[in-house]
């Protein structure tokens, strides 16, 4: 399949600079792109392969068009451009509906017509399957779930019972929704389970990575609100609230009952401790332990980054005594204050 | 279904001031509680929400009784005493007992009749599944496995072979018990993998959360002691021992051949450096690198915690330098010594 | 079964000293082996234990020789030895060749002869399984994939859409290879999804551990190169390389399009952030968060270790107050120095 530049153009509000006629069949680095793929340029990093690229056209913006050997497509966003471009060109796989032999379904379950259930599924009672839903082999979609239209779990996704998710939401392989919550009591020294009676709600436009886990409510449902992006091995606690349109990156710890708003962005392997609130357009850094709630937009950080070993091991061992240095520059101070005094006064 | 509040006082040992015939049918937080749930207060920070409750009672400790608008439950422990009502108005669910028609199931198993073995399971050759066992969808139990009475596998869980599970476990789904340990040795620049000879032994009344790993030992068996909690995400390397009643929470990484102590409490985010031993009742707060053996019960913390994004990069520039501020300040003492010995003579 | 010192000794090179008769059935710690075991001593921490061993014999350097109270084979990496003689007497599990009657295979997949194709598994349209592959219960192959003969996937793994597997790999339970890369790109306010049009080539001898994620590329191919070996619970971002038998431990992250030298070593619950290389040979001790090119071998570190939890507070509270105590520390210099100078005038 081929598409001409004047139709991308089109699609993704660029000003085309060359041939309309022009074909593309897909699309590719602006260092590997062949004649008959499209590129872009959005990073300065890459300037220097522009002018030997063999591309058939390179989305960029517009203070590089005159470098470029090539058809331009030319954007203000030109990475966004180019994104809309790669959608266009790349359409979702599209599936045959149907139910396959091997799958389980019980009876009370309900699948639309133009779902596909794989093989060695299994789809508990009530369940409700909307239209355009694929489930794909191994997935197993407890009692009372809701899937809500052309939603796609890829493989051996588990949803638990009760469940509710939303429309054109991606489930990746290995992803737990609906766990229990992390919730027990001591009793003399012995721990006692709560029941974790609430559930999960997750809304549209939701993506969860690879082995990543929700957990339920404890009374109330955990909620990932509509577009949300979440990455690989990703823990999200009981009855956390993640708002509209934030992603967070792979590895990351939500403890329980944290509410984070909306957009905003956490960097990978960062932890936030529970029953802490996070402000609407916070970005936090990667790494970053998060102990305090957040009431600002704005950026936040706290990593340990890392140096070569011995400077690390020198400068750790002094961390250890960070409040003896500081105490003894405060009584340094002090002394050269008196030294002075003294010396003013001779 | 509904219980009375006298019946409960009972059950959870604690001093109804109120109505014992006022029956509730569940339970809910005190915020939003309607006049047939029971609620509870336990935390200051809710107190607010006391005096206009709907809730049909409310457990909580003596002093908070008169300033309660409906029936009480007075405990001292007011948390323990409404976890112990939850417990007692949701029951575990029941299941009916049989093997679904889609598990594989190896001749020599041994699956007691009232265990539920259910849809795409696999249970491998000699296997031991005793009474009340449940095993969930997509569960794969390899060769050799003994899994004790009441324990709950809820789905997607693999349990490797030879892995010995006590009773009344819990294993959330995409949970996985007995894979290899990580035990390779260098041969001239190449790895060579160590055979995990060992097994997983895992004592009763364990929970281990959703796609978290128990690697089996290298040559003698990783131990999780009776009673122990361990959240999702959680990596438990081979050879180590977890003490009974210990409890591990979502993220951390213990590495091999660490022995923790009874009655710890992990925080998420964690890591624990191989071949340390952490003594009994243990605290580590979350994200928290513990890379020496701790020997003394107490709390123990490490992490580095985030603030705005600007006040990090200054400080972390300085720690990278902190080893010469702390020079720098021995010479600046030494100085100040000298000027203060000069000036006293002059 | 049982073999003969004077065999061993011949496999793992080591120097016999005593009876090349002796058969010994197995292995065990140098504290527990029986008179049937091999055992070995490398680490000088368990001397102590040599004088009363029981074992059959023991692997360890020249220098402990004369303190063996039983047969010795003796080398100059006894490690080495002993886990070579490990491997010998414990190959690896032969399995019948077979498709299970429950796995679904699509008519368009080319199974080898010698393969196994466990209980539940799904393997897609032209997935290729080279031979004496083995493909544990409950598996998925997603279309187009092809895995290079030996290679082994235990249980419960996820292969999607044409990744390239090579031979003698060996992929623990809940290994996801192939998800898609976290690509989204901000179109006012929202995440448009970057269709990953990559995939994953993963050379000859890699080990994944349980639960572990390898993403697929956005353009260009995920590589994972010939020998690595990772942990449980890693997360390989798209587009990453790791290069030839580097070694990643539990919990770590690395972030998309970082590139990883050959033999690397990277410690436990470390993180890699994206679009950084890491030289050859570089060690990366656990906890670290690396945030830079590093563009030497060595050693490199950034773990926050803990202390108690008291310490760790008022160390903490100083660390957000660093830059002011190093701008303070060069403003006392500066008053010492006129001091000095003033004093010296005088």
């Amino acid at each position: 399949m081929s598409n001409s530049l004047g139709e991308i153009a089109q699609v993704i509000d660029a000003e085309l600079v060359g041939d309309p006629e022009r074909l593309v069949t897909g699309v590719a680095t602006l260092k590997n792109a062949n004649t008959s793929e499209l590129t872009f340029l959005a990073n300065p990093r890459y300037t220097k392969y522009l002018k030997t690229t063999a591309a058939a056209a390179v989305v960029l913006s517009p203070e590089n068009v005159d470098d470029c050997p090539v058809n331009s497509l030319v954007s203000n966003n030109p990475y966004l451009a180019y994104v809309k471009a790669v959608r266009y060109l790349n359409p979702e796989d599209t599936f045959s509906p149907g139910i396959h032999p091997t799958a389980s379904i019980e009876d009370t379950a309900t699948i639309h017509q133009s779902a596909y259930i794989g093989p060695n599924c299994f789809i508990g009672k009530n369940v409700k399957i909307a239209e355009q839903v694929y489930v794909g082999p191994g997935c197993v979609i407890k009692e009372d779930v809701s899937i809500g239209a052309a939603t796609r779990l890829v493989a051996n996704v588990t949803i638990c019972h009760k469940v509710v998710i939303g429309q054109r939401g991606f489930f990746h392989p290995g992803v737990v929704v609906g766990s229990d919550g992390f919730g027990i009591a001591n009793d003399s020294g012995s721990w006692l389970k709560i029941p974790q009676l609430g559930s999960v709600t997750v809304l549209d436009d939701v993506e969860i990575g690879a082995n990543s886990a929700v957990d339920r409510g404890a009374l109330e449902n955990t909620v990932i609100e509509e577009g949300v992006k979440i990455d690989n091995l990703v823990q999200i606690g009981h009855n956390v609230i993640i708002g509209a349109h934030s992603a967070i990156a792979g590895c990351t710890a939500v403890a329980g009952s944290v509410t984070i708003g909306k957009r905003c962005m956490i960097g990978g392997q960062s932890a936030i401790t529970g029953h802490i609130t996070i402000a609407d357009d916070v970005i936090i850094t990667g790494l970053s332990g998060v102990t305090n709630s957040i009431k600002k937009a704005g950026m936040y950080s706290g990593a340990m980054t890392s140096t070569d070993n011995l400077t690390w091991r020198k400068n750790m061992v002094r961390f250890r005594h960070l409040d003896e240095m500081a105490r003894k520059l405060v009584e340094l101070e002090e002394q050269i204050q008196i030294i002075k005094k003294r010396s003013e006064k001779s």
